[in-house]
């Protein structure tokens, strides 16, 4: 299975689960098993972006850094600054 | 509405969302505006687990704390104290 | 130890930690490994944090919400609520 | 102001809100405005793990991707994805 394989599998297993979560709650669950399942969800959706950065530094970005426009490097980098900057904030 | 048909009608958007994140998957987008998505489908849940919380404050919280049952109480806070622990961890 | 006591030990002992992060700075350590010491403080504080919420709760959160006082009662859930709301984006 | 420069400096505000927050804890300071403050620390932190991160691409990411030796290569691209990973969990 390659990375992009992975993460849509890994995508797709969590919205199954968030599925599950949206079920729970039309079944008037206990509200912390909700969280707990919404933070479940949010653990498999960090490993799906994890998998899907380490995709794109394998290819796009090492194709920008070795390329010759200065412009897209700077926009790729920046890119990668700023999906680490809002990880840390979600 | 309600808080639990808030939270529902959160969880639903959110599901809409990721749904949209895994067509983007298939149809190979660009890995960051992936990241970028699931990152805004994790922002959404993590509303719906605060509307969630909000409305189990305001019900089983105040019902047990004023109940006379100190395990129950115990462990209704004990509760709180674990999703916190976690959402800061997630 | 009680809860109060554990809280500033462990806020006690992060700071220490990140006074080390910056002087790792100062000697220009690498820069992964000063995010990864930086990352560690942060996992400290998060369980500081939690310490001190579990804390609240068994006191001032019982007494607020057994008290005669329902604006007061209301606010304390408000500020669990606007913590764990933060919480989930830090 | 360098990148490094501006990361030491925000590290070492950082520092001194922290050492604030653990006088408010010596003062009995009320629970949640400590929480707040810890919350205020780590959006601090956060800043600077973005700024350090930032700087690191722009510099070592760079040479070791332009470099001739994969083992290296592999090793710079492995770490970022890791403090990502790190990221989203804390």
């Amino acid at each position: 299975m390659n990375p992009s394989e992975d993460a849509l599998k890994r995508l797709k297993i969590a919205d199954g689960h968030l599925r599950g979560v949206i079920r729970m709650m039309e079944e008037d669950a206990y509200c912390i098993d909700v969280i707990r399942q919404i933070q479940a969800v949010q653990a498999a959706l960090n490993k799906a972006s994890t998998v899907i950065l380490e995709n794109h530094l394998n290819s796009c970005v090492i194709t920008a850094i070795r390329g010759e426009d200065p412009a897209e490097r700077e926009r790729v980098l920046r890119e990668i600054t700023d999906v680490f900057d809002t990880a840390t904030k979600t």
